[in-house]
């Protein structure tokens, strides 16, 4: 998607350790005129895939999941990271090791939430290794859910947890494919 | 609005300790047909109010606040609840008990994202006690901005805490407000 590589070349920032921070469109501010653009080309991109339900994480999945699903007319369930009193019934739960965080955290969904059968979209913000996804492929499967595929808006190509997905079979879509990022460059994979 | 009462009578349930839960649409899933309906009725409310920014907190936050600004057509900030890696730079910050989670946290904003003399609208899933608020008030204080006002998807009237910001001067608007609750019945105030 042309306007995202554009938007990440005039505000994206690289910090040491492999982190493109783009907060002040993607994860704390929100550009939500941008976001619903972002949504719109998921819901094109998967058009052709009959899709139940999108399957996202907190917080930061949980925009960009809302501005498709506003597309796609289809409901949002969004993991929790933490089990909280709210949640009283039974869980699905993996565990996921944060990349950018350096934590393990168990990534949880309500059995309420998720049933046999459902074909799931997994959209979250960022690529990178993979872990998030992962784990939340882990759940649709226990949910016996089907992962139709993923969609993300920004895949940090060189860190290669995207190429390792579409490798074992997984549909991945990826609004903007970093290949290489430095302090002064940022570049994109052909798509 | 009529419509959000008749989901909660349909879809709530009423849990020991004031526990509304609503995760089948509004925070672990989200039914994205309706949110967008809740955000256009808060764009409805505050269409006489000039608003630079939304001002939410993660997680359940997000997702109504960038329902509203899809309509509003402003960015939304999201305050974080932890401190992460990725915040490099000086934030505002405010101290918050969480009612339902029994918890102190801090909420933060980055500085790049809020700034003197903007005008903030502040978008919540949820009002009980009114600390969230307040903490959200305080960090737009702190950057210098104005509170025009507050909207909330559910104010648990009966907690008192939208009563004590109206009485304070603050606009509060809620889309319901339930006035008592129990296992049997939840009532609403008229408004």
């Amino acid at each position: 998607m042309k306007a995202l590589e554009e938007k990440i070349l005039a505000e994206g920032q690289v910090y040491p350790g492999n982190i493109l921070k783009v907060s002040s469109f993607l994860n704390h501010q929100l550009d939500v005129d941008f976001l619903m653009s972002m949504g719109e080309e998921i819901a094109r991109l998967y058009a052709d895939t009959e899709i139940d339900k999108i399957l996202t994480i907190e917080a930061s999945g949980i925009a960009i999941a809302v501005a498709a699903a506003a597309y796609m007319h289809v409901p949002v369930v969004f993991a929790k990271k933490n089990k909280t009193t709210n949640i009283l019934a039974d869980v699905y739960s993996s565990k996921v090791e944060s990349y950018t965080h350096k934590e393990v955290y168990q990534v949880i969904v309500s059995k309420e939430h998720l049933h046999k059968g459902e074909k799931i979209l997994i959209i979250d913000d960022f690529l990178a290794i993979g872990n998030a996804l992962n784990g939340l492929m882990d759940i649709v499967g226990q949910a016996g859910g089907t992962t139709q595929g993923v969609a993300i808006a920004i895949e940090k190509g060189f860190q290669g947890g995207g190429d390792a997905l579409r490798k074992s079979g997984v549909r991945v879509e990826s609004l903007a494919i970093v290949d290489s990022m430095t302090d002064s460059s940022v570049k994109f994979r052909q798509q």
